[in-house]
């Protein structure tokens, strides 16, 4: 399409001048582009799983064959990341190469796969008055999908929603915004050859992060904002959003070691919840022991942890029994570290670490480690976490893993969605009656 | 309790003298408050169905034998009232008499006999690493009740969510000021004896409007607001809520009387829908009928309207069929009356009146009368409401008529509950992994 320089202009404008951009200008184009997915969204709504599995096939197909286009805008992102000195590990989240644009298109493939979670009855029953009541899945509309840096979730992102029925305008970070405009080009490439209606995947304009708050006001027309990135980013979107919002919330996770655990697995279990990945949310920041076991546990979960660089702040009893362990500050209990560090407690009982994580846990995944039935069970009732576990790894808490096939993020919400969201978190359900003339009398 | 004068004071001046009530000491008050709230909620947890329905019995048996009592309080309420000058009806929902403490009483009598939702597995399966993981239900926690003038909710409100195994934390109208403080110091009377701790059930302190913005954003300690009132409090609590709020919406319903229908039983819903009781959120407020039909149908209709007194505003069809329309304007097609007025408009088929309710309807619940198959399925699949019917009166889309015992309210969000809530829609869930010493690989 060839724009004129008078229709160019703004745009151009928008993104590279981004103050000057007037409010009003902002939200005229958020509001008409969400009306549009929620026309899309209506259509989307009446079509089958064949439908839906067809535009996945084809949106996977146009992506494998545009490497080319893609890696080109991707390395539009590359260059100015790195002008503008980004770090290495962001650098490689952002980067693009022929493996993983190979690796979006086989997602979608595998989404296509995945049972579709609408027109699940979910109870049916006759009323007194004869109406016959069933709840139904349906989805829910249309989806704000804000996420950071990674270009492969606009693949991921606008698939799952699809498949669910729902109409999604993506924001991806700005550091990815060439690679995600293509992709999203792609995507409606491939959907004008399918029968789902242009509108369905778009990306949210202008590049200003204003936007993102007149999306997640537009009640009405945006049923749903998923935030995916870091704790500031989730805080930032749900204070400003009158939309519901789910997102990551905090992993402050802990791992309890009862005086009944078989050790050796203690131990093994302790070290790969801390050490396998410390960057993401399921991993374990604090360790608390029973004291009957601290002697042999301690000594032995901390010597492995020096081995691997991990930093040990503990109470009194962890710092007389390791050396190189830090005295641990208030801070250091309710802190995620997302990192090589550990905060290290010894307890008098099972009743003394379901108070630590009540008062300083943040409701995402708790683990006890221990063969005593009746402790465990104590443990799994009392700590009121999305996912509470017994001799498991708190890392083990992920969709892949449940075998939910895809995971949108893990939810601290209690409201919706609890724990890792797979599909059905991205639907909702209505009440279908159907009546023989009855009247309330 | 004597309470020294020193003590006493602020306390008072809270009540009386509300504008001079410092943020910061209702900040504390209403945290320590939340904090009693969340321990109780942590014991409520552990406790079985049998110790919370003997709490629940307890309460209708303190409550019964206690109406003078709460008849004495109640007297104050209604003289405050009527000097304020409030109108009958408010006056009439806010008074009690002996048979409504008895109803009071009764409703908590038959909250024990529902089924307990909590426990409940929604999904149990084995993972491929051998995890054997569970979904289960279980209460929220604390939850934040903010509704207006009945004070009878008051004892459903804390009965329900007990229930469910949840704290609360009640902040009924201010016009029943007394009534519910009498209400919630029996319920505690009540508590006192039983297996739950006390903190289980409170009343918001202090009379100031700004206490229920300071609970609302208790992230952390409280879970869950529910809102039960008029659009406008609604609003405005969910406005300034960060803690998720569950709320009454809107409720613009609207039924289609298709060219197929069956005329004689489509009048008497039509007729049900908007006389039986106007001032409720599934009371019918636009009434559509196909083109076809319109010379049958809407004459008949527009008689037994005006007989009982509604006011007809239509489109010019109606206006041309009915003398004593008036013409409706844009604003009639978007407005709850909540009265004895309804909009009505002749559509050409299914699909004009699928797109009238998507353009005006408040997502509630609407109701389509038709014979036809294949135009009902089409009307059910694409209409986006909370609940979507056929041959019936909206009026019947409610907690009771669909055997639910008892109804929180009715919520047109599309997140967690949609449609009439009962219990369920007071508890989350959370998953429960049992491993042998799995890690993450």
């Amino acid at each position: 399409m060839v724009l004129s320089a008078k229709n160019q202009a703004p745009r151009t404008k928008n993104v590279f001048f981004m103050k000057d951009t007037d409010i009003s200008q902002i939200t005229q184009e958020v509001t008409l582009l969400a009306k549009k997915a929620k026309e899309a969204a209506h259509e989307l709504a009446l079509l089958d799983s064949g439908g839906k599995n067809e535009t996945l096939l084809k949106i996977a197909e146009v992506i494998a064959a545009s490497s080319e286009k893609i890696l080109k805008a991707n390395s539009l992102d590359l260059a100015a990341a790195a002008k503008a000195g980004i770090g290495q590990a962001l650098l490689d989240r952002l980067s693009l190469n022929e493996a993983r644009i190979a690796g979006m298109a086989e997602g979608l493939r595998q989404i296509a796969k995945l049972p579709d979670p609408t027109g699940e009855v979910i109870r049916e029953w006759t009323a007194e008055n004869g109406l016959k009541i069933k709840q139904v899945r349906v989805p829910l509309g249309v989806i704000g999908m804000i996420y950071e840096a990674r270009p492969n979730v606009t693949a991921e992102a606008a698939g799952l929603c699809l498949k669910a029925g729902n109409a999604v305008i993506l924001r991806g970070g700005s550091e990815a915004f060439n690679s995600n405009k293509v992709l999203v080009e792609l995507i409606g490439k491939a959907i004008a050859e399918s029968p789902v209606r242009a509108g369905a995947v778009q990306l949210l304009p202008p590049q200003d992060r204003r936007s993102i708050t007149v999306l997640s006001r537009l009640n009405g027309f945006v049923d749903l904002i998923v935030a995916r990135g870091s704790e500031e980013m989730v805080k930032e979107v749900t204070a400003n959003a009158t939309v519901p919002v789910l997102g990551h919330g905090k992993g402050l996770c802990a791992i309890y070691i009862d005086k009944s655990a078989d050790l050796e697995s203690a131990v093994k279990i302790a070290y790969n919840a801390k050490v396998q990945r410390p960057g993401v949310c399921n991993a374990m920041e604090t360790l608390l022991v029973h004291q009957d076991v601290m002697f042999e546990v301690v000594p032995k979960i901390a010597e492995l942890y020096t081995q691997a660089g991990v930093e040990i702040r503990g109470d009194g009893h962890i710092t007389g029994l390791v050396p190189q362990a830090k005295f641990a500050t208030d801070e250091d209990w309710e802190t995620e570290f997302h990192d090589l560090v550990v905060a290290m407690k010894v307890v008098k009982n099972v009743e003394e670490a379901i108070a630590h994580i009540h008062r300083y846990g943040s409701g995402h995944t708790d683990s006890i480690i221990t063969d005593d039935k009746k402790t465990a069970e104590l443990f799994l009732k009392s700590v009121d976490s999305s996912c509470v576990m017994v001799n498991a790894s708190t890392r083990l808490h992920d969709g892949a893993v449940f075998g939910f096939g895809s995971e949108i993020g893990i939810s601290t919400n209690k409201l919706h969605a609890r724990g890792t969201m797979g599909l059905r978190e991205l639907t909702t359900t209505k009440f279908i009656v159907e009546g023989q003339g009855q009247i309330r009398e």
